[in-house]
């Protein structure tokens, strides 16, 4: 499938000279495999909270971003970065102290199974390099290769992730000891959706095994956020963790887009009452700054250990150590978990107010502030209303209100703003939404 | 192989308690996987230019570390970050001014073939990344899969390079797709070097076909870094590029370690005479930022673009680029490939003169401020001289002088200072060699 919410130059007309010849430039000089967002791609130049501002110095509200989480150029992080950087950039092959202290806070917001006194932290750069290092960690444990994902999963881009990752497109292949499942879509799949989840999880292990694939992982985004937003019933993901464990697999949990209080909890995990063996994290971790690791109970990765060593230049630096600091540090002084529960509440309350003035709304889904909102033809099929949805994220951005879609009919709004949104803010989004939607019928 | 210069917990005598308790709190926090570097463990807290500082104040001359290539804690590139973090960090999916600056300026850097009208740039975070993208577009380009590395390579962390790290120790396979040479190391196998290094490259890729693997890649550090630094005679790899092209591979330069200045010229591939089809770069690009990237022949990315789009969260984005434009500008302004290139000479010229006094020194080599010493028991036999080079890397340590070693016998000085090293600096390094190796001769 083409990207959602791809710059299509062929179609490109509304573009100021100056955005022209940027676009000419990126092909140019960064070649062809690069994406912008948007019919009309968006250069911007500054950024504050939830704001962003363009070229022209118009606002933006960004509903989009789940990278700079505590929102958009964060003084206190820039400072924490700037202040470390005029000290000292090394490496873990020295001793510092700050990224200890980083691990040691990162732990504590974990559950006692995974906590200070029983997991251990492995730093990495990129959320992708996090879920290679946990594939890699995963084998050693288990002695088997056979990895569940679900049918539109996104979880990195190296060789080995890349297999792994069906929203990449039908032009980059699956691995042969990849199985997928069909994600966890109660609006699709109705209330028996955790039992048929977990059996689908069960007989694709079985399928491996019957190829001589033995299991290594389930892997998930705890929130199914490139498969379309699938929060609940909170809980269902025990039952798919037992299920991976009775084969024999591991259950790695990929937080990089859930963690870090983005679902009003600090990890989306908790929401289900599970403990994974592994858990990735990255976009948030720095607020922008490429940091990223993994969280593994400490018998996991004894396998591992006995045979490789670890060292990656950059993970765990002082710099990279204290960005992560002064994210933890923020989201605890601005509560910023308690914010994202709040206005996601009440976000998703003024979505479903607005469902019951627009009948393209075919269902609300989402936990804190990641939301996902389907839209569809007709609420008896469900039909993927694909071309509207297409038309109200650009509407959208016509307004300056930054959102994308995501799902296997590009139908399903994804809404995760910096989890900093302020009440007024959604509503200003909401407002925005009404008349987007308004037009939306109009042109039918 | 055990990891060269590791630190060894059961041998920890000397440390301070608070050392013992930062070396406790790592096993317990980061888990067994992580290694620090010699018997007694350094605590750094800051740096300045070649300088490092630890926390009683103490003053290290650092010979060793090859990502703060500008110096420590560069002013230029610290102002460069910090300012752009104030303003916004995004990603490559809006419009940005910077990293199309940045992406131009880098090609600037290139010979033709790969410069601004012919080569274009793919940003990474991590020099793993940036070949671990290499090889994704080399199999799409060539179709095999077949790659040849040196017998010592280290190329990155992700699973699909880890098959290709041999230096990462025998616990860590090589992937069946993977074939290793010799390195072309002059010392131990003559003139005829290289003629010998091409023709075992052509019989591995005949090799790999044999067993119906088709070539995808020639593979290698330009200066063979972990391998034991084998920068002679110049012009050897064009040759062996030739040969892996006869095979139908492509011939991708690793310049993770040797690029951005180090060995005198802007590319290690560049003493060659020899034109890569994709070069990949990393650690200095930042001055410890991370930052890492790729630049290849427009024709190269074609068939991956064709297949694939290519998306890396916090590669390119405004922060990183601003990073990698200021170590370009500093790197001009303060001429630091020829200060490589002349404190190089002089250093060794320096080592050679040792080598007249110490007969430990078997073989001294290098380009700019990449240089290998060879330590051999007699200069007849070539017979490794592992024990002494252990006690010496620790010595000079002792004496707050930073290096490490490399190569199958662990019995080479990596050499690699920052670039900004004085020649008074470099005077001072000798001086501490040549009293730790009086001290060796006489321990003897």
């Amino acid at each position: 499938m083409a990207m959602i919410n791809a710059f299509d130059p062929a179609r490109a007309t509304a573009l100021t000279p100056h955005e022209q010849t940027m676009v000419a430039r990126r092909r140019r000089l960064l070649g062809p495999a690069y994406r912008l967002f948007y019919e009309h791609p968006v250069h911007l130049v500054r950024g504050e909270g939830a704001w962003l501002f363009d070229a022209a110095g118009e606002r933006y509200l960004d509903c989009y971003n789940n990278v700079a989480s505590l929102g958009h150029a964060h003084p206190s992080v820039v400072e924490a970065i700037a202040t470390q950087a005029r000290q000292l950039n090394t490496h873990t092959r020295y001793l510092h102290d700050t990224v200890l202290d980083y691990a040691e806070a990162l732990l504590a917001s974990f559950p006692a199974a995974l906590g200070p006194d029983a997991g251990q932290v492995m730093f990495t750069c990129t959320g992708s390099e996090a879920n290679d290092l946990a594939l890699r960690i995963a084998r050693a444990h288990t002695g088997g290769e056979g990895v569940v994902i679900t049918s539109l999963a996104y979880h990195g881009v190296t060789s080995a992730l890349a297999e792994l990752s069906p929203s990449l497109g039908e032009g980059v292949p699956l691995g042969r000891h990849v199985a997928t499942v069909a994600p966890p879509d109660l609006y699709r799949r109705g209330p028996d959706m955790p039992a048929r989840f977990a059996a689908d999880i069960a007989a694709a292990f079985a399928g491996l095994a019957r190829h001589g694939i033995r299991p290594c992982a389930l892997l998930v985004d705890t929130m199914f956020t490139s498969d379309g937003v699938f929060p609940d019933p909170a809980g269902f993901l025990r039952e798919a963790a037992a299920a991976a464990r009775a084969a024999g697999a591991l259950f790695i949990a990929d937080e990089v887009q859930p963690g870090f209080g983005r679902t009003g909890t600090m990890w989306g995990f908790a929401r289900h009452g599970v403990e994974p063996d592994i858990v990735t994290m990255g976009k948030p971790m720095g607020n922008g700054h490429p940091v990223a690791g993994l969280v593994a109970q400490a018998a996991v990765l004894e396998r591992f250990a006995a045979t490789a060593r670890y060292f990656n230049t950059f993970g765990g630096n002082p710099v990279s150590a204290a960005a992560g600091l002064a994210v933890l540090r923020v989201l605890a002084e601005e509560a910023l978990p308690d914010n994202a529960a709040a206005v996601g509440t009440f976000l998703a309350e003024g979505l479903r107010d607005l469902a019951g003035r627009h009948a393209l709304i075919g269902d609300v889904r989402g936990a804190g502030l990641s939301i996902g909102v389907e839209l569809v033809r007709d609420r008896a099929t469900r039909d993927p209303a694909t071309a509207a949805t297409t038309r109200i994220v650009n509407a959208l951005r016509q307004r300056r209100v930054l959102i994308s879609a995501s799902g296997p009919g590009a139908n399903i709004l994804k809404i995760r703003p910096p989890l900093c949104l302020s009440r007024a803010q959604a509503e200003m989004f909401l407002d925005a939404l009404d008349a987007v939607l308004r037009e939306a019928s109009a042109a039918d």
